[in-house]
């Protein structure tokens, strides 16, 4: 092990930049090529560093998922940012301050909240229309023709309130278990929301479509006529995202350090210090119809090594600061109480924000959004 | 609803202290009762305030499930203090100056671990030989004879490595749905436990038998020849506890605030602000066979009422920032988007963790070892 690994005493999570970069140019490179706004969303990394890699390749929209999460972004001078989630009426004066700071882009399913923004806002906010592509979380149905006409007639009463567009995440992509279902979910998506762009497209003829999730982003190769995506996770990947066929594991670009605190050789496991206030809950489920917490691999070099992951131990449940490592009788003897070992997670996003900081594997401290003091 | 509810603006964890005093009361008088030690787990508040609610009752000992806990407390100034979980060799700096500073108790499970400890520590230690009663999680079986003389002979060998006895956690409890079901499996952790006893106290007369999952203390009327409990979650409890029969809907202390933000009438279902970052990944599982992530409760007074909360909304998803509620047609017209709404949680030491920090039902702020600068 390097001294980096050698150094760290408790969980840990470990961020490799040059997978995560790889992971930018590569989506970069096809958004760039087919002349879609890639619109990056930062609930994933939650992190001004990390930001900033995305502005240095020449990117300044942004997508965040909460308004609080909208001004530490605004702080580190982000101009153009869409919360992507329904507007959260309580905080209408944090809306005010930064719909003056920036280009504020909001979500509105209901006419009765466009009003209150109508009558409370001073500045200009962009509105999307959120629709429901198949999801069944939140939006309108494509088809509910009467509720959408109700928001652009209340949008219409208020100088200020500027119409965008159709917004739309297909999260059913995550049930999805190969590259194939993936585009099937994102040609019924573009379909759905194309309509939608034919028949208000003489009204408002600069309507845009928005879509985003990063199972779409990772396998769909031509995007077709949508105007911009909004894909988080791909910058980190998962097990999840490996599991559905967007990632390969060597593209995950973090993982958790955590000591080996006891071995039970009767049953071939470990446990290690890692639980659930660490990985957070989320499991994916294995061929063998266990449940997977988080997958190991080897330190190599001054990271990781993903050879032969799928046959490397796995953690097979948490509690909330132990996990349980299965091993097989190959792997059981690689490491005793004392040892390190390496873990790549479920989901990205939600072990970013439990554990709410980074190190970089050079070993350098990467801020969080929810950076804690302890 | 009350001026404090009103003025909260986004997903807000709020602690009942009449609630969790209460909570705390009933199990003292069970303990004092039967002259047995309450050595409390603080790791589901991992709050400086409400720990000084258990010093203010006269309790002087704490379990705490990290190092870095440990020295959030001796910080407030515990002086007795046991982490109940196996000890991690890579932090021994840190439990070297936790053993100047308090009266410390480890936990060990291997004979290289005690001999890693005796020869770095230079202060007394408390060591504690976990033993597995049929959680299966971590500990050595209870005839695993062998491997415990092992440990004793390593202890021997160092002066200021003192044996305190035999720890338990009987966590599969967790999976008992009927106060009988927790009794038998209290019944059979003190059968092994007393045999151990019986076994070793000739050698070791001072030997204790320390026992601890909040089921078992809340349930169990006579605790027997145990030495102390150990329980944590009791004075929050939560829906797992209920489901358990450990405790009623109306003795749960922590509910969590937050806006709903959308309604789908044609499901019945709400959006909540409020999602895994909030209230964990943790569901339990209803009788209809729905997963649950948390259920509502109506405000009142300066609080919340759970009348009827078997018959209330609940989340039955969640994904990171959104929280799913489902409604029936009684319920669906509560809440409209902008309303605030109150959940109890599913497990309680884990949305705390999430959420790092409470406020009490009077608006005032409650410290948590996790509290973010965010």
């Amino acid at each position: 092990m390097n001294n980096m690994l050698d150094s760290i005493s408790k969980p840990t999570l470990l961020l490799d930049s040059e997978r995560a970069q790889r992971n930018l140019d590569h989506l970069l490179r096809k958004t760039t090529e087919q002349k879609i706004i890639l619109r990056p969303h930062f609930k994933t990394h939650q992190s001004h560093l990390i930001g900033r890699w995305f502005r240095d390749v020449g990117i300044d929209r942004i997508t965040v998922s909460s308004i609080d999460m909208a001004e530490y972004f605004a702080a580190d001078g982000w101009q153009d940012i869409t919360i992507a989630f329904p507007v959260n009426t309580r905080q209408l004066p944090q809306i005010q301050t930064l719909s003056e700071q920036c280009k504020l882009g909001l979500i509105v399913l209901d006419p009765g909240t466009v009003q209150i923004l109508g009558e409370n806002l001073k500045h200009p906010v962009d509105l999307w229309i959120k629709i429901d592509v198949g999801t069944h979380r939140t939006g309108l149905l494509p088809e509910a023709h009467g509720q959408i006409q109700s928001i652009l007639d209340a949008i219409q009463q208020f100088n200020q309130l500027h119409f965008s567009g159709f917004i739309a995440h297909a999260g059913h992509t995550y049930q999805a278990r190969s590259a194939g279902a993936v585009q099937v979910i994102y040609n019924q998506t573009l379909q759905q929301l194309t309509a939608l762009r034919i028949q208000y497209q003489s009204h408002f003829p600069d309507l845009k479509i928005s879509v985003g999730d990063t199972p779409s982003a990772s396998v769909v190769d031509e995007f077709g006529a949508v105007d911009e995506i909004r894909p988080g996770n791909f910058i980190f990947y998962d097990l999840m995202q490996e599991q559905i066929g967007a990632c390969a594991f060597d593209d995950i670009a973090v993982a958790m350090a955590c000591p080996v605190v006891a071995v039970h050789p009767d049953r071939l496991q470990w446990i290690i210090y890692g639980g659930a206030v660490h990985f957070s809950k989320e499991f994916i489920v294995l061929e063998n119809g266990n449940k997977c917490f988080g997958r190991m691999v080897n330190p190599a070099g001054n990271s990781w090594t993903t050879d032969n992951a799928s046959q490397n131990p796995y953690l097979i449940s948490l509690s909330q600061e132990h996990g349980v490592v299965q091993c097989t009788p190959a792997t059981f003897n690689l490491y005793k109480p004392g040892d390190l070992s390496l873990w790549l997670p479920v989901h990205s996003c939600l072990v970013a924000d439990a554990v709410a900081q980074y190190f970089s594997v050079e070993g350098r401290l990467v801020d969080h959004f929810r950076t804690c003091k302890s």
